[in-house]
């Protein structure tokens, strides 16, 4: 049987994961689709951002590999076979990653970088008070594995620490909400808001109006989670208005983002081309590796997207 | 005996140490110099910024207490006496905020921060590669309180630590230099170096030409020390050849620092108006009224500024 790699990303890049599978699986025949003779040869697919239409034409299709830890552009691909196992990356590199790129981000909103940024613009020399870590509180929505670990370094910074997510979860030092009814009590009293959820029906456009105006006024917002969390227009109304102090964002519903697109130049949004965590190809490949090896000794796979949630 | 409070801040902020002093030390009797009938009735000033020739007029004074940690201003004026034991602010809160500042600065010259905020300025969507903490080194200039919670703070966080100071520390975890002798080899590839030495004649100017082009070119600079520690030309010339990829200034030769002055406006200099670790007045005041009780109490003064060395 054979793997076939099948991705929409460069040629460079997509040759660079060719050849780092390859090396990790020198027993296996690892190809991409330009060079497979015959489909029903293939029983792994391992993808990034597949082209629609390829997947349900490989008839022996045992198992869909992500190279991603993100699934919502594949689950929104009505082509995608429904009876395959869907497997995303679930990399612990990636986790200690967001986890960086989480206190990166909220110790330069507590420390009001922005703010003095704007000063040295205008040359201005002026201090502000500076609270003590223990005297704000984070919220993150979102307690898979990045939410998790990003709670656990901000906890050991210093800070109050609230998590959200659809089903409780227990997480030491950090205070847990869950379901719809407990979202106005976790975002009352917050200093910061950090989006880590999954993109699914359910969490598509959370941060809207609706949300910011539960938050207190002031509050700072970071999306690391996908675009399609945010209503932009929401964003840049409750920024403008106060509502929000500011907005790091480093996702987007179109990417790259057009330059002519507004978020680019509004004062209160620090803007990032999506590289709060990514990829890392060696990790990466280490991991998809150990789940087909796995998969080849004992015929198990590795934990299933469950299509129904979205992640 | 009384207690002088003599500072040259603003009469607001002196009105406000003077209250706290006053209800953290019920039994003192704490007062300022306008309020002061006999200056024989000193035996202990707590000073901030004082103004010169006061404290040589005292002529039973036992301690000078002083409510910052940097002691130069003090010991750079000719006026001080000679004999009378100074003691200098020793605060964990001020080293915890001074390693939450170091995190902060070293986080976001480690996750690329001002790159990207000109890319933002440019609507320029460009990803660069991320390298892990722990493949970046971090070298501190100065192992006092604040250094080795700084060195301690950035392990955690996953970087590789060395630290370098006048005598030879042994930390866990952190690599230590000493000596002028070992500058060289602890300035060699390094990625980041975070300046946390106090001001004496030994480390007047060490921020200079000569060291920078012992560091490997693009290296990062983090100046929380003080003003004097900096040639402010060098740096500028180092970060116009490329040898400093961009610096973090918090200290200045002159503060406030006037609008004229072009480091304001340099693309490569990060300017912050001396805000990495500001004194905690609550906690100050706790630690001055806890030494003053003690010496009541035992006759035993705290540790003392070695005046030869600067701190």
């Amino acid at each position: 049987m054979s793997i076939l790699l099948l991705t929409s990303v460069s040629t460079e890049e997509e040759t660079m994961w060719l050849n780092q599978l390859r090396s990790a699986l020198p027993e296996e025949d690892v190809t991409l689709l330009a060079e497979l003779n015959d489909r029903a040869d293939v029983d792994i697919a391992i993808v990034a951002n597949p082209p629609q239409e390829v997947l349900r034409t490989l008839p022996k299709l045992k198992m869909i590999q992500s190279l991603w830890a993100g699934v919502d552009a594949l689950l929104g691909d009505p082509t995608l076979p429904e009876n395959v196992p869907l497997v995303r990356l679930i990399d612990p590199t990636l986790s200690a990653s967001m986890a960086e790129a989480t206190a990166t981000h909220v110790l330069a909103l507590h420390r009001d970088l922005p703010r003095y940024a704007k000063q040295q613009q205008r040359q201005e020399w002026q201090q502000h008070e500076l609270l003590r870590s223990s005297d704000r509180t984070i919220g993150i929505l979102g307690l898979g594995e990045m939410g998790v670990a990003s709670a656990q370094q901000l906890r050991a910074l210093g800070f109050n620490v609230r998590g959200w997510s659809r089903s409780l979860k227990s997480i030491e030092g950090i205070k847990c909400f869950a379901g719809q009814e407990r979202l106005k009590e976790f975002l009352q009293g917050l200093d910061i808001l950090v989006n880590l959820l999954p993109l699914t029906p359910e969490t598509m456009g959370i941060l809207s109006k609706d949300l910011f105006f539960q938050l207190p006024k002031g509050t700072g917002l970071i999306n690391f989670g996908r675009g399609g969390h945010q209503i932009e227009g929401d964003v840049v109304a409750a920024l403008d208005d106060g509502q929000l102090s500011h907005a790091v964002l480093d996702v987007f519903s179109q990417e790259p983002l057009p330059a002519d697109n507004p978020l680019w130049r509004h004062p209160k949004i620090t803007l990032l081309p999506h590289v709060a965590a990514p990829t890392n190809q060696k990790t990466a490949v280490e991991i998809v590796a150990r789940n087909i090896k796995n998969y080849r000794r004992t015929g198990l796979l590795p934990k299933q997207v469950e299509r129904s949630v979205g992640y």
